[in-house]
């Protein structure tokens, strides 16, 4: 396995969604996800529940599933500050994410604090998790433009994920939340990037939004980038939040990236089993394009 | 202007719907998509009207847009033979496309005739046309798949483009029939065709049947490309065809390659004009993402 992809399909993806999966079908799906072959799930969200009602369920999500997966397979969750920790910590979650944006305006408006106010919160909540023994993530929303402010400086991003290492985070992931990013802003961003980190410790987060996710991952790719979020079957973008839209899909990120002669370690057969199935848990079709091609070659098959 | 967009929509994308559009809501589109600035479009076909419906009002599409359209925008349509030609030239057409494919399979379903008895048709077609005036443009289906013999070895390729270039053609359009292709393999081989032929006698013509469209795209401007073939809304890909995709979409392309600093001429909000409307013609939402954020973004701005 040479690219690692990180599964977000169950919070990035299931919290922009307009319903509400129940918590026995998140289980059930992080599980269809295993059984692909994906070793890294992030699997809900500490947040407050009142922000993110899609993942009120953490502890019954994570609960569920952590007992049932296997050893070399990790599973995460979102935590704000030091009290979504302590909730992950008793659900004996080992793994955890922190967040912050690269842009002043969406880090207020997301977090209610500036970027200079939010680095003391998640310094303690990275110094207590890994206190606990466990591993840390850092996100960086906005990297590649803001909604609120446009075009973002590449010094912001590096202020913030240099603060990010510095907290002890194994790796940054940088993303692309409104999905506005093309192949060159994403080779300038990297390059600028990895003259202060090495390339093992940043992934990309791209939202497909105007339809340059997968030409943004080969663009990272190029700049040595070899890990990756994305959701199962692109995941999120609601139809009813306007101009929203979900992570790459995971589907047919591991077809580019078994075309270019990558390893992911998973089963893309298997992994259509588990877009199904939260396609018909979601009653909408979901935008991933591998979903949908193997799907219809399957019908096909049935009736000849 | 230093990339060059063929819009396909009204044959390519039309092809392959299953509804019918009427000829006048196709010279309304076609208008539309001069208005946005394409200044090549692909308008319709003169193949045998039996095999292909969608297009069968071809001469009233050519002859309703051939008058109003300005000097500068070339209107194309396909013609498979000197039967298809003569129709052409009888609608006062000035541009050609001619067709065949990279696999033997392929070729021989499409047109009924082995790869090597092709030749000699569009060899006649070609000298018919150059004799007329008319410049004429050369399509290779199935370099990177062909649906019945899996892998095609670039050599096919080289010999079908050597032979197309050989007849007259202006440029050869390279085309992801079917949409397998990834871009480490769009890489390997236009910098195998660059051998045989200059960069600016070539064109990318990508399908999104697994989200790599674009990404191929950025892979082939690497290798100097500047000449891709695009559907306005992503059209094409009928919802009842199973596995069926269109072409890369034109809002996507347009907002990549802007997004990379490239020169289209054509005007983004413009373009999502021409795809709402021939979205609503057909009465299902197309796939392109940018079409699917700006009318969200505009329904934005209308409520606030």
């Amino acid at each position: 396995m040479n690219v690692q992809i990180v599964e977000v399909g169950p919070r990035d993806g299931l919290q922009n969604e307009s319903v509400i999966v129940p918590a026995e079908a998140k289980i059930e799906l992080i599980k269809k996800l295993i059984d692909a072959g994906l070793v890294r799930i992030e699997a809900s969200s500490f947040v407050n529940p009142r922000w993110i009602p899609q993942l009120a369920d953490a502890e019954e999500v994570l609960q569920g599933i952590l007992p049932a997966s296997k050893k070399d397979v990790r599973i995460s969750a979102l935590v704000p500050n030091v009290r979504g920790l302590e909730r992950a910590r008793l659900c004996g979650v080992s793994e955890v994410a922190l967040f912050m944006s690269a842009s002043e305006s969406h880090n207020r408006k997301n977090i209610n604090k500036s970027i200079t106010e939010t680095f003391p919160v998640l310094a303690e909540a990275a110094k207590e998790a890994l206190a606990l023994g466990m591993r840390v993530r850092g996100y960086v929303s906005t990297v590649f433009g803001c909604p609120y402010e446009g075009a973002v400086p590449v010094d912001n991003t590096r202020r913030v994920t240099h603060a990010l290492v510095e907290m002890g985070v194994s790796e940054v992931s940088l993303g692309d939340t409104i999905g506005v990013a093309t192949p060159k802003q994403v080779h300038e961003v990297f390059q600028e990037l990895v003259k202060d980190v090495t390339t093992e410790r940043l992934a990309g987060h791209f939202h497909d939004t105007r339809g340059t996710g997968l030409a943004n991952v080969a663009a990272a790719l190029a700049e040595g980038i070899r890990i990756f979020d994305s959701s199962i079957g692109g995941l999120g973008g609601c139809p009813y939040a306007p101009g929203a839209a979900g992570n790459i899909s995971t589907e047919d990120l591991v077809y580019m990236l078994h075309g270019m002669g990558y390893e992911t370690g998973v089963d893309l057969n298997r992994l259509t089993e588990a877009g199904a199935y939260i396609q018909e848990q979601l009653g909408r079709e979901l935008t991933s394009k591998v979903l949908k091609a193997n799907l219809a070659k399957q019908k096909q098959e049935e009736h000849t």
